[in-house]
This record gives structure tokens, C-alpha cells and sequence, in this order.
């Protein structure tokens, strides 16, 4: 079966589906592998070594002839109609974002796979892409901040003086916001950390940081992620955060609720309380945001009270892009183990009633058969049973 | 006395040369500090609290009145122009660079302290701005090259696969050097470096870094600092260094030599055979650069033999000045500490005969007071005897 690689067509994206050394992995399971031209030029994986790992090059993919499509971002409408019935996709598909394209792929008769809907099961992690992605974003965005604040991450003792490291607090402990944590500990700053989740503390403690606890119920959901406050213990979550939000010099919130718009953790008025030069770098400016006026993609500058200059509140946009080589391989090989658990001599032969293959499915033979999706898609369905929220 | 503190006009500088904590210092020694208001702005330290710290803010600070009158940058001729006889200046001055400048402060009855003068004695490091400032240019140096660079600095394992640490490679082993292998190693990078001082081997070795053992003569100078090379010598360096820069992911340069150039460590030839996307920072780029083609303030692709993809050439420009609250803070203490060893009963009263005092004196009382200088000034002072190398 012929499996095809794509450059990426979404402006900005360098990231690519397949690496030379996920290639040789699909190879090995007996398919053939197309990769077009310069597919991973912007990630630092040049043409030439593709063809060495076994791949065949071609200058423009033919997507209507492709067994397997496999991408980095949701695929668009144009690019679905141009599928035959049959044809097997693996990528992200962001389905709450795109209902469109769900149901095109849906009305194409396309058997698309979502790495967002890898279930959170121990054999998967190999093939889990938002943890793969949230390693680096929570890598990237601590440099990120690091790079703007006025001061040293470390402590140094110097024959000037002593400098006290650089506080640093982080919002949300997920993937994103441990590897915030480690990274942000190894460049030296003194390291805290809150989520609303019940095994937070433990986690952010082992990574040498102080948990924040703040008296608010723990908000615990399906798969190890958060659930969505009410407004009243959110705004109560709020007035705790502000002395931990004044005391420091950056702020990195990560909170992510599956399906949800992210949370809005701060205030534009609790950042105005904070010293000059303070950086706030918000994860989740692409789903919402995590702090009240960040724009993804944007530096914007915020007064302090008191005329006592500016902080920088940093909106994320495309961050695991940012770091295209290492972000690719990681994906790629999601990819590839995925396409390797379906692959049977030289054949992707979905096994739907495997719990791993039948949870990443989002469409198959016409119809939407993630139940959180096909809801969102059909108002009437709201009384059908709710799938975990994922 | 009056101790005038001015905002620098330097465009891009952002840096102050007197910060609350030093205000503190200097009034407590019995001086009067004037400071122009938003002086320290940019660097994050707001005109309030140089009014809590005990100093005075003017408008627009009068200049012909200043006793002492402090800078980061070399002051301009224009401003020399307006300062009184005898008045005392403290800054950097790059002297080599700005000889007009000497001539101005020299004829003007100026008594101007250099701050890259001051002699390398143990008392006088807290007064060292050449090593205050490397030690900022040494950490952020290491910052721009992973934010540069597609690829994590540290190892990884996770289940989709093992990412291996990126390789960094020093070129100079002084403070910025020795900063960036300790920024480096923090981050989870495999770092070598190389010097050509006899004594860099064991201070690598102690950063937990691999040093590089060259064929190569060693070139120690006075001061702990390098002498050059002979081009035959360097030219074997280059070819010796070759096999290491293209099995390196990052490539940092910070080789300086006082009164001279930077020298050529690195040919383009060389870096043509990297890995793509590979980054390469050239930290003496203002001072005629280690990196053959390297350009200040600019980000230069370099295309790889055999259509492999590009690296990109960083040449670095006012480094410390990115960092301005902790590189003022450092700088700040720097220029109030040397002011203390000159202040008596609120009076700066310079002792020339004090080693660090006159060593640091680049003019006075009309003539040029720094050896090397002078004999750079007066083509027919080459009989003179040579004063030591800085």
C-alpha cells in the first residue's frame, strides 16, 4: 500500500509527517512511502535522505491516489475532496474545530484518524501527539520567556553582587506545564506551580517545584485531564492566584479542558500588580487563552499600576513548530506506530475493535464514529449517551 | 558632589548606569545623585524608585553641572563638549575605538575613568565591567541559540523514541565563554570548548565540559587574556577545529584579544559542512567576528555542500543590553563601587597612586593617562616603552 507524505500547506507550519527514520519504520512493515518534495525541508530533514531511508520522492504528491495519507495539520475541505472513498488519513484533526471537515471526510467516505483521540492508555503513548507536541511546547516556552525577561533565570554570586534566580510560576501541570517545570529548574529559577487537579501535587513536587495550594475543589475529568470550573470557584481560583502572580517575575499557564475553550485563569487587572518586565507567556492563546487579552502569535505590552512601567504578556501561536526537527520527530514516529499497529504484510487493515485503533478513528465508511464529535455535529443528539469527555 | 545619572543615547541601549540598590551605595558615601527621569525605564527600574533610593530626578539632567557624570556607552564628542573642566566621568569607553573622543575628554580637562581599564586584580573585580557584562553576553548567548535551533538542548526519552542531547561547542574559554558552557550544560547540552590559553583545559574540564586538545601552541597574554596567533598557526587551528564544528549542532564564539581584532577561528569553507539547521553564534561579531561572514544584529543563512538545507550565522550585537535589568544592575554596582574607593567625606577624590585608580584613568588634567592609548594617539610614540597589553 502506498503511503504519502505531504509538505504541509498551512502557512507557518515547518513541522512534517514522516522523518527519514520513521520512513524506515513504515518500510520495514512492508509499505511503500511517497514523499514529496522538500516535505521536510523546513524541518531540517532534506530530500536526500528520505530516498536513502527508502522513500520514494515525487515532486507533487498525488493525493487521489494515495492508500494512506498521513499530515501534520487538520486537513481542509479542498484537500478531502480530492481523497478517493477508502483512503485512510493519519493526523491531527482538531474534530471541535473543524465540523466541517469532519463531516467531509465523513460524506467522502474516508477512514481518518485523529491522533488527538489516541486513547490515554499505556501501550498508545507511543502514538500520543498532544504529549509528543506539549514536550515541546513546554520546552519552547520556557526559552520563550527567558529570552524576554530583563533578568537571569540563575542565581549568581557574583564579585558585584548577588542575583537571586528568577520566580517562576506555572498555571496548569499537565504535559506542557511539567516540561515547563523541569526546564525553567534546569535553567536555575526558583520554580512554582498550581492545577486543579488532585494529582498535581505530587507530580509537581517531584519535579522540584513548590505546589501551590489554594483552597479550591480539585476539578478532576476522564483521561487524567482537568474539568471546567464554575464561575464562582473560578473567580474565587482567580483571587488566590494574584499574590502568587504579583510575586513573580514570569507566569506560564498551560490549562487546557478537552473540547473546551481554555480557562481564563488570570485577569488582565492581576498582571497590572506585577513588577516591570515581567513576561506572562499564555499556552492556550490559540484555544481561548489563558489570561484575559493575549493574542496568539503577539507581544503586548501591558502598563503597571502606579506608572511603574510595562510586563510583556506573550500569546503562543504554532510553538512545537518553533522547533520543527525534534517536534517532527517525535510526530512523525506517533505516526508511524499508529500505521505500524494496523499494518499487517504490507497492508493498513484497521482492526476497529482494537480499543487503541477504534478510539483514534473519527470517521469510517460515512459515518462520524467519535460520539463527542457526532453530538457536536447534530444538535438532535444531545440525547444520546455522552462519550468521556475527552 | 553632584552625581549626574543620564539617560544613554545610544539607540538600542538599554541599560542604566546607576540603579536604585547603587543609588543607595553612593548617598550613603555622601553624595548627591541626580538622576534624568526614565533613565532607568527600559532597564525596569522605574523613576520611583530611584526617588525612594534617595536620588534626585531631573527632567533633563545638566550636564555642564555634574561633578561625576556616569555612562554605560562611550560618551560622544558632543557631550564631552559640554562638561566643565575637571569634571569626572565612569564609564565604558572603548578607547581603541573612540580615539577622538580620548583627544576631547583629554583637551576638555576631563578626568575620565574607563571601566575596561581596570586592572585584573582580585579587589578590584568588583569594579570589573568587561567581566560583569561577559558573564550576561555568556548566558544569553546560549539562549539565542536554542531558541534559533530546531532541536531540543537536552536528552529526552519518551515513548516515541530517545532524542539525544544537542552537541554545543565553545570557541574561547573566558567569562562569556565559560558562562556560555555552564548556561549549556544547564540546559542538558553535551558541551566541548576550546582556548588557546594554557590554563582553559582545567577550568572547562571543571564546568563538566569536554575540553578540546589542538595541535596548536598555546597564546597566553598578560592579564589571563589571549595574544594572536601567527596565520600559520591559525590557519592550522582552523583545519584542527574543522572535524568539531561540523559534528556540533551549536557553535558558540566568543574568542577576544584586547586592543585587536577578533580573531578568525572559523572560515565559511567550515561551516558548509554542518548538519542543517545548525546555529552558529558569533559573540565577537562587533569586534570583526571569529565567524567569517558574520554580520552584528543579523541572522545569516549559510547554504550546506550537496543542497543539504542551510544553517543560519547569528551575529550578536549589544547582548547584554537584551538582559538590561541585570546587566545594569551589574554594571551599576560596578561604577558605585569604584566610585566608593574614590570617595572621601562625600568628595570623589581619585588617588592616582592607587593601582586600581590609576589604571582605570584614561585622562586627566589634560593628558592621556593610559599608555597604550597615547601611544595609539601619537604615531611618533612608538619609542616609548610599551605598557602591557589589555
Amino acid at each position: 500500500m502506498n503511503i504519502g507524505v505531504r509538505r504541509e500547506i498551512e502557512p507557518g507550519e515547518r513541522r512534517v509527517a514522516a522523518t527519514p527514520e520513521s520512513v524506515v519504520q513504515l518500510v520495514a512493515t512492508g509499505l511503500d512511502v511517497s514523499v514529496e518534495r522538500g516535505a521536510g525541508a523546513a524541518a531540517g530533514y532534506p530530500d536526500g535522505e528520505y530516498a536513502k531511508a527508502g522513500a520514494r520522492l515525487v515532486d507533487t504528491l498525488d493525493i487521489e491516489r494515495c492508500d494512506v495519507l498521513t499530515h501534520v495539520r487538520p486537513l481542509d475541505a479542498g484537500t478531502v475532496a480530492r481523497l478517493a472513498p477508502g483512503t485512510i488519513t493519519v493526523g491531527l484533526a482538531a474534530p471541535a474545530a473543524n465540523l466541517p471537515v469532519v463531516a467531509a471526510l465523513r460524506d467522502a467516505g474516508i477512514t481518518s484518524f485523529a491522533l488527538e483521540l489516541v486513547p490515554r492508555l499505556s501501550r498508545a503513548q507511543s502514538m500520543d501527539a498532544l504529549t509528543s507536541q506539549a514536550l515541546v511546547a513546554g520546552y519552547r516556552c520556557v526559552l520563550e520567556a527567558a529570552m524576554r525577561l530583563p533578568r537571569f533565570f540563575p542565581l549568581y554570586m557574583t564579585a558585584a553582587g548577588t542575583i537571586p534566580p528568577a520566580r517562576v510560576l506555572v498555571l496548569g501541570a499537565g504535559v506542557a506545564g511539567l516540561q515547563a517545570i523541569a526546564t525553567a529548574k534546569r535553567l536555575g529559577a526558583r520554580v512554582s506551580a498550581y492545577d486543579v487537579r488532585a494529582a498535581s501535587a505530587d507530580e509537581v513536587a517531584s519535579m522540584g517545584a513548590t505546589f501551590i495550594s489554594l483552597d479550591v475543589d480539585t476539578a478532576d475529568g476522564a483521561g487524567g485531564y482537568a474539568t471546567e470550573l464554575a464561575e464562582d470557584r473560578a473567580a474565587r481560583q482567580r483571587e488566590l492566584l494574584r499574590p502568587h502572580i504579583e510575586a513573580a517575575d514570569v507566569v506560564i499557564t498551560t490549562a487546557a479542558i478537552p473540547g473546551k475553550p481554555a480557562p481564563r485563569l488570570v485577569g488582565s487587572d492581576m498582571l497590572r500588580g506585577m513588577r516591570s518586565g515581567s513576561v506572562v507567556i499564555d499556552l492556550a492563546a490559540e484555544s481561548g487563552g489563558n489570561v484575559e487579552g493575549s493574542v496568539p502569535g503577539s507581544d503586548i505590552p501591558i502598563p503597571l499600576d502606579g506608572d511603574r512601567g510595562t510586563i510583556t504578556l506573550v500569546g503562543m501561536k504554532d510553538v512545537a513548530s518553533a522547533m520543527p526537527y525534534d517536534a517532527s520527530r517525535l510526530y512523525a514516529k506517533n505516526v508511524s506506530n499508529l500505521l505500524a499497529l494496523m499494518t499487517v504484510d504490507g497492508e493498513v487493515v484497521p482492526d476497529f475493535t482494537d480499543e487503541v485503533v477504534g478510539g483514534a478513528c473519527l470517521t469510517h465508511d460515512g459515518i462520524v464514529t467519535h460520539q463527542p464529535t457526532l453530538e457536536a455535529m447534530s444538535p438532535s443528539a444531545g440525547t444520546l449517551e455522552t462519550g468521556l469527555l475527552r
